[in-house]
């Protein structure tokens, strides 16, 4: 670990060379046949035979699920700093970042019944990530299915004193599946808040996948201090079905909730970095990013673990290509996307401070199956001009470069970059495992994670050495 | 069932007319938000909502491996007919095909000692396809060692009496797997014929993958009339590097194969198809195909239980959306592609006298992971014909239009028709169980193969409605 002090004022007419020389600098048309191309064939097949990322992976799977805060969180955070002083990367530091925590305690106990005395079957569920717990005594209450919040708002009177169950299945048969999550995920986020408001004692909400297999899939649900917070859980897919065939016999059907989920005291937790320290333009920074923490029912393996160990073997591939790139690359991998993504706002806002010229912050949070293109938000013509570099990327097996802002949950607060770029891959696998028991290594197709990892290796080190 | 009776000279007019009016109609140019679009996302929608491809091709492997001629190919023949049959296709028949065909028999017994008497241990292998048994006594000899045919050649003089070991791993780190695997798939297919002329006594080849698990992977292995025809097997890649290290441990070791694999006499099998009769060109053809037997280690779900899936779910898709194409659309799942292309033949040869005027000649034959894009083999300017529809196609993931050979192993055959077009899927998974017991129903996501089916029926409603 090397540490670096940089005077303020050399750091600001270092800003401001880099920002007039270099970041404008003319994108030259790169063809087939010329030396990027041969770099990226040569960083495609490093990544597929060394399969590093995969392996880095597969042990940060086996530490635990990597809840924002947590103890298995903090072991992660070591590893990866280990692993940056073991390619010995520049400036491996710990950047501090205060984050709420919560943690599941025991599973979910959500029971059905006929009626107030009966029995109660057990139907597969989960507490959302951040919902207030039961109590030993539970919730119990008659069912309000709604496949919308404006039939929620129908049937308003009826709501008091009962769980409002969100059927909203997300919707199948599109090739963007990222788009069909976005339509359902607010009943998730915001439905406790929306049910809250009516009276309702607690909310069930079918699970966000389009594979109905009994697994539920959790996520964070939001509460506001204008309404009384209830407790969430997510239901199985499967479990979804039963519960509304069991209220279209029995519209009496009674459902009990027993969470022992709670909020910790806040801690301080960390964003991860490291980086290749640029050798011509050290203040102008292309961050290459992923958020380390994860929920809990799996291990976080395609979201987003394998996404940080994908940025991380982009350095790690220009290391071991012998690569000396011009401007500084850097891997930022951070705390609480899943919650408040305060690892993401913290790093926005170190940027602003820094004084460094940030020419480009690129993440990769939509699952590491085969790439396909990015999505870019910036201005100008920066779209058409990496849109030149395809020549190059395509051997990585990306396809495009669009403007748009799929995949950057964490960089979107970046608004200091140029540039904001997702890696976009295939997405027909993802929400089957997404925030679910299904998220664990044996998901993941090592070629197709280091494919990616290759592609965004490539990326990052054009917009090192031609600017953007 | 419908059956026509058609009169030769009206093929013939019909198929003058055909080629002069409609095939060289002026293709427009598809933009978003024309009805092509429209009709492309119902497609989509449809294909992945329904899964009737996916259900499909879990009976299909349900029935067992459909070795060329074998009962369960027959099974699977009968079972393919009656579903065309209960989608109303048209012109559902069999067309004889004669095949050559080989059993496995029991397992390969493949076994490495120390020395001549020394007890043996059990590797993982099996037969290559087609490959001659050992007879109970068995095969037995010292092993060499080589990585190409010019090492090979380069120890000619010590090879006569003993096993020729080809270790010749397929190359990992390019996104394009289908080069790696043609790069090295000249072993198992001429390597017993080549070490035969050196007086070999049998081949082992190294598994054409990338992974390296345990598990043999087969394929053909051809013979010559002027080369003695020795036993030939595969061995897993963990045990091709298991022999290798006890050959540099131990130059001595012995290897010793029994195999009781053997050639049965020829038999009549069939392709089965069926199709959409063309509205307004009924002699105007387009055919989507895929091969429907398979090897037996695993129950060929990716190869190619999928692509024919993929290919009948075409013309069900079309059916199930209302759609009358203007001209025929014809799906046919060819026998013996695994061998000898019998069916792949015996159907160019037909398109030849039957006085049709075929356009294109479309297969799904490598894998049905998501797809990316169609590889066209055709003269004139028909790649950049074709795409100008991919804002159309682009619904179902298709990002490209490239000319190139890849995926079309049967209708390559096809150069009646106009064009030959092989769907190009994800590849980074496909040689994984290529040809293994790992190809199964379980290595198949039904929203990856929808997505697949989808860009197919897009592609042939394109080409049936504009011509080419």
């Amino acid at each position: 670990m090397r540490s670096k002090t940089i005077n303020p004022l050399v750091c600001v007419l270092l800003s401001i060379a880099a920002s007039f020389l270099p970041l404008n600098s003319k994108v030259s048309e790169i063809t087939e046949g010329e030396n990027y191309a041969g770099i990226g064939r040569r960083m495609v097949e490093a990544a597929i035979k060394g399969e590093e990322g995969y392996q880095r992976l597969k042990k940060l799977c086996s530490i635990g699920p990597r809840m924002g805060g947590s103890d298995d969180m903090n072991e992660a955070i070591q590893y990866v700093k280990r692993e940056m002083a073991r390619m010995d990367l520049d400036r491996i530091r710990l950047r501090p970042v205060r984050v709420s925590r919560w943690e599941r305690g025991g599973p979910a106990e959500v029971l059905l019944s006929e009626n107030e005395s009966g029995p109660g079957r057990r139907i597969s569920a989960a507490a959302l990530g951040g919902s207030v717990g039961t109590g030993e005594k539970g919730v119990r209450g008659k069912v309000v299915e709604v496949r919308s919040f404006e039939e929620m708002t129908a049937k308003a009177a009826g709501i008091s004193g009962k769980i409002v169950f969100f059927n909203c299945p997300m919707k199948k048969g599109q090739a963007d599946a990222e788009e069909a999550y976005r339509e359902v995920s607010k009943f998730r986020k915001n439905g406790a808040v929306e049910a809250s408001r009516l009276g309702a004692v607690a909310v069930a909400v079918r699970s966000l996948t389009t594979r109905c297999d009994d697994r539920p899939h959790t996520g964070i649900v939001r509460y506001r201090e204008d309404a009384g917070k209830i407790p969430a859980v997510a239901v199985s897919c499967a479990a979804a079905d039963e519960l509304s065939d069991s209220l279209r016999r029995n519209p009496g059907t009674i459902m009990t909730m027993r969470l022992s989920c709670r909020r910790l005291p806040a801690a301080v937790s960390h964003n991860v970095m490291g980086e290749i320290t640029g050798a011509e333009f050290p203040m102008a920074v292309i961050t290459v990013a992923g958020h380390l923490d994860s929920w809990d029912l799996g291990s976080g393996a395609h979201d987003d673990g394998g996404g940080c160990m994908q940025a991380l073997e982009v350095l790690s591939l220009i290391k071991r290509l012998g690569l000396r790139p011009k401007r500084t690359i850097r891997c930022v991998l951070f705390e609480d996307e899943e919650n408040d993504s305060r690892g993401a706002v913290s790093y926005a806002e170190e940027a602003v401070l820094s004084g460094e010229a940030h020419l480009a912050a690129i993440e990769s949070d939509l699952g590491v199956f085969a790439p396909r293109g990015f999505s870019v938000d910036g201005g100008g013509n920066v779209v058409e001009r990496l849109q030149k570099w395809l020549p190059v990327l395509k051997s990585a097996g990306i396809e495009w470069v669009r403007s748009g802002r799929s995949g950057m949950p964490d960089v979107i607060y970046m608004d200091r970059a140029l540039v904001r770029i997702g890696s976009v891959p295939d997405q027909q696998r993802y929400f089957d495992l997404h925030h679910s028991a299904n998220d664990n290594i044996e998901a993941v197709d090592p070629g197709e994670m280091e494919l990616g990892s290759a592609g965004l290796a490539i990326l990052a080190y054009l917009i090192s050495e031609e600017g953007l």
